[in-house]
């Protein structure tokens, strides 16, 4: 179903940008947990536009309201769990143009051969990245769920247009590295905390912040990339093949709109490499084997190799902007000249980042359930 | 399920490298198809080892055997189709080693920690590349679908350490780019069917070969990248968010042992880009909206634009090398020293062309069946 | 998962008697639906109890609010419809006592030991047959689905007590009998639209509502049975083995709460029938096979034989009764004596008859939107 | 997918009556365990035809043969088990008349329907009865895994015609009758291992053979019902709604070709019961609640309450029968007569014994697998 994912804790999204409200049902969810719901709030302000200067003015309450799943103490009572958020603030106009000329970039064309006039197509409809708030409120539990469990999470945007940040110390796996990796970590939370640019240097920040401005200037947009690391998961998580670690990430990201790539660890760089370089030796640590590097990203076969679980993806530039675009009238059969209308936020990379830390959340949560550790 | 794919047409990949047999079961096939056994297995062979010059020249007869779903005229019928593959040719002989001491880049460690002794470790078990064999019988069987109704898919070897081949001419969507990749994908057809090494530039294969050769030389291995494409695709094939056809690709690929990276249409290079060079813009062509260029590589929130599906996948070096390397006594907790005997293939790149061909086909053919175009 | 059914179309059911909702998402309808409102509203006030004289008096505003998946025509857009209902007029009072003496007949024991005192036991909780209000929403509009595809469906209540009503005319399938079972429809329709009690012989449903009336009188409860028919269903629907007709329609008439039995066509009496009795011979109608009894009731091997689909149910007596039990102290480990307090209803099979029509609607076009005749 | 079944604990069946093998898949299995081969090929000989005296002369070697998912030592190693049986001795000679004239009964037509002309016809292909084999291989190994676990499963014929077996002593849930249902399951084990017709009461047993072969002599056939059970499974295992235990065991049950009705626990019977006879009191044993009586048959809101579990299903007679039955020509759309020769089975009563066992067992692992108790 293509608004569902997961195995043993699935996850289903629903609602349009205009309609009634969007929301997500959680089922498999551990019980007995106590949801902080000041805590989700927080990761939700970081999602929303309108709470920092850099995109958007337009504010949406992304007020998370839990309807369903939880017992009288706020404790998850082992049913669904089904949370709704208002869509408040919605002017659904005219819409009757955008229906005629799809924007380029957009799904809007697509959604028209599959479902023709019934697409709901105010406000981007299903498409709409409003519909990553419910991802954000599911991986938000995920990450309370996880956190109590000794993983965290973090993510920073790594690249807008040439602009790069200082990389995760995560692809080396020694103590001090991950000591580094920690810290890393720690600058992000607090900078957030802040309100700031999530990046770990600010003076990247501070760069990529210019990139977008000028971006805005000229009525236009620009792409980015995230990079996101989890530590402290156990080795042993995952299924091989199919179910394992890469392809429950991967399947959550790719359905973030605007992601058109993602790798792992040292990702497309393996091309270019030889065994003896990428290859993750082990030694003793406690005791215990530990991969000395991190080529792999964490996940060896599918399954966690207790190095922390590290990866890329490349957001596309908004496709929204100002500028004049070549489409199609649906209706006349007649090529159009498209202006995208309303004020968009011209890069989406920024936004991205708690969306990021949702999906690797929920997708290590699911894999944990359903295939644990047999140690474990 | 970690061996099981699929939402309309559901693949489960069975067996392990030297278990009695390997196969899978293809539940969802439209009925009445007749499997070209021929051409079944002629597809197999671009896969196997040994039946060219660059790889292990162990031979494994790939010939798979349809045990059900056929009927007495060796169509589809309705029913499960079960294929299944003999391993024979197994020496499983000292495998106490390598249970004790986890080769670096390999799944031993992850899968001790999952399973303990129980996971069958002999020739790596469920994480073998042999695993791609039915892999490769499944897809084989999906191409054959898809070239009925008008789709044909092509991949190549588009790296190889430093050595890269030309791209396909498929991020352009005018007439003229569709037909010099309609050559390409010609020229890649023949060239297999002589047993050459799967480029589009005769003379970057052979590029590719001496990078191969020279890190067999080195008992060393080298990595790689494969470019695939898919024409013919007609849009509005697949859903939005987590079951498209971005993430319906990205599941099966990331199933396939060493795969790091994956990436669509300008992919990763989408992060430098503006909104204005990355949209692709729409034309009329014969009256119907056409992009003209095909950054998206032909799928707009999850769902097909009628360009060419085009995505990238990166595959990391063999792990087996023949140089020492570090690992640990998972019985004794000590250090270890690693000699991976046996020859290996120094590079899976060729190998993995076939694979990829047959994971897209999967997930289209998959998307079609799920998700029409509501005006088919 | 435990609150999720269906194959093609796929419905959660969440919340608990006592959450501030309760609501369901369906995934996979079929696009361009005009969901008429109004007639879903009637078809849920048939459930609720206190629209009539022989059930609870307690007032349910069962009012659906679909709050996404319609677009701004009230039209089905191709993503998930979300529908809640507010659970107003709660009162939590005090639960301490049920947390810790389980009533007999009622999950409370076996939620304990599921979930210890993380399960929500205000009010049953998600085992409430409140939660039968979202099945009857989902189920509402399936309904509307297959009636605008000429599938009628309709249920009476067949057995309370000793009381039995006269059957549906549905085991013969020769052109007269069909009539019959099509005013059998109509009167029962008629009778309710009144507010009569769903039987067919206005006589045994007096009879019946004096049984219930006793059973009050002695503060217990009664059992009784279902009997559900559908009309309209071409040949060809479903599939084979597991995921059949009659497998379908069991797998949410067994999570209906209270269902302890179900059967389909001539049902356990095939137990003492010879071969030539039981079959259904086939004669040509219309230049068409048919066959000429339905002691099958309309499945073999899983997939529709054009005849009408036939179950019956048996639904236990409300375990809620107001006879002393015995039961047990959880807490204190000691044998406890209980009296369950508050006005329940004293027989359910008057509300299960919409819930019966909603879980046959929902098997049947699930099955046809998954395994349609190929012939379609 | 109509031939899968199971949430954690995966089952595919696969091959038809006449394709060169049948068999399974099953993922999900605790690894780690040791299959015990004789003990599974003894279960597989209970359910094969030509072994005892009651039954059709073909004679069939239901020899499964593991083909994955085994280490070196045959214990499961995490990975999917897959099973295959030949089909050596099908006789696929003239199947022409009766593609053109379907067999009342059988799923002849419903398939024409679905599939036209590629359906594979012969031997009544994925329909047949010979698919209840690949059923048994999985259900047998299950049996062992739950043996291990403390639970023990038995079933026998309950009723063949107007002839009835002493019920099992499983309503009741007091030491006593527990006692006396542990003697009833010996006596069915040990009469079994001899070759007796299944039943408690060999004077049944007796009759019964009788029934069938009266009904043998007629060129006709008779049902039956077979009562099934398993003891020692621990409360709270089940998931509440649609995949609770009752949902489970149904999905697999209706799967079996010929079975109408299912029911649990007291069954049909609650319809005529009031809640103060059919509510199953608590009391405490060993100083933890126990039911005192088990009309639910050990089920509450779909979680296992400590009793056994006891379904009864009933299976339709043979359709297969020697005298004369009028069907339909589907190529001349003409009337004809059909007389369905070779030499059937007149009753699937017995044969259904450790096919209900599989059915029982296998929803039962699976349901613990999926939902354990939160206290385990």
């Amino acid at each position: 179903m293509p608004s569902t994912f997961g195995t043993a804790l699935r996850v289903q999204i629903f609602g349009q940008s205009h309609s009634p409200a969007i929301g997500c049902v959680m089922e498999g969810l551990p019980s007995g947990f106590h949801v902080d719901l000041q805590e989700l709030q927080r990761f939700m302000d970081r999602r929303a536009p309108g709470h920092n200067a850099w995109s958007t003015p337009r504010k949406e309450a992304d007020a998370p309201n839990i309807v369903g799943g939880l017992n009288e103490r706020g404790e998850t009572c082992g049913t669904p769990l089904a949370a709704l958020i208002r869509n408040a603030n919605v002017r659904s106009g005219d819409y009757d143009e955008i229906r005629r000329v799809p924007r380029p970039g957009h799904a809007d064309y697509a959604a028209w051969e599959k479902w023709g006039n019934s697409h709901d197509i105010r406000g981007g409809g299903h498409f709409s990245a409003r519909l990553t708030a419910p991802l954000c409120v599911a991986g938000g539990i995920a990450l309370q769920v996880l956190k109590e469990r000794g993983v965290r999470i973090a993510a920073h945007v790594s690249q807008v247009g040439q602009a790069v940040d200082e990389p995760f110390c995560a692809l080396d796996n020694t103590p001090s590295s991950l000591q580094k990796l920690r810290r890393q970590m720690d600058t992000l939370r607090s900078g957030q905390d802040r309100g700031e640019f999530p990046t770990i240097d600010p003076n990247a920040g501070e760069e990529m912040r210019q990139v977008i401005d000028l971006a805005r200037q000229d009525q236009d947009s620009v792409g980015g990339a995230i990079e996101c690391v989890a530590t402290g998961l156990p080795a042993g998580v995952g299924g091989p093949r199919y179910d394992g670690i890469q392809g429950s990430v991967a399947r959550i990201v790719f359905g973030i709109p605007a992601v058109k790539g993602l790798e792992f660890g040292a990702g497309f760089a393996v091309a270019g490499m030889r065994g003896s370089q990428n290859n993750d030796s082990f030694e003793l640590r406690d005791g215990k084997p530990c991969p000395r590097t991190n080529n792999a990203g964490g996940s060896l076969g599918g399954i966690s190799s207790g190095a922390p679980i590290l990866f890329r993806m490349a957001v596309k530039p908004t496709p929204s902007i100002g500028l004049a675009q070549d489409s199609v009238d649906l209706v006349s059969s007649e090529p159009a000249t498209l202006h995208v209308r309303g004020r968009h936020d011209p890069c989406v990379a920024a936004r991205a980042v708690p969306i990021a830390e949702a999906a690797l959340a929920l997708a290590l949560l699911d894999s944990w359930l359903a295939y644990p550790p047999a140690k474990a």
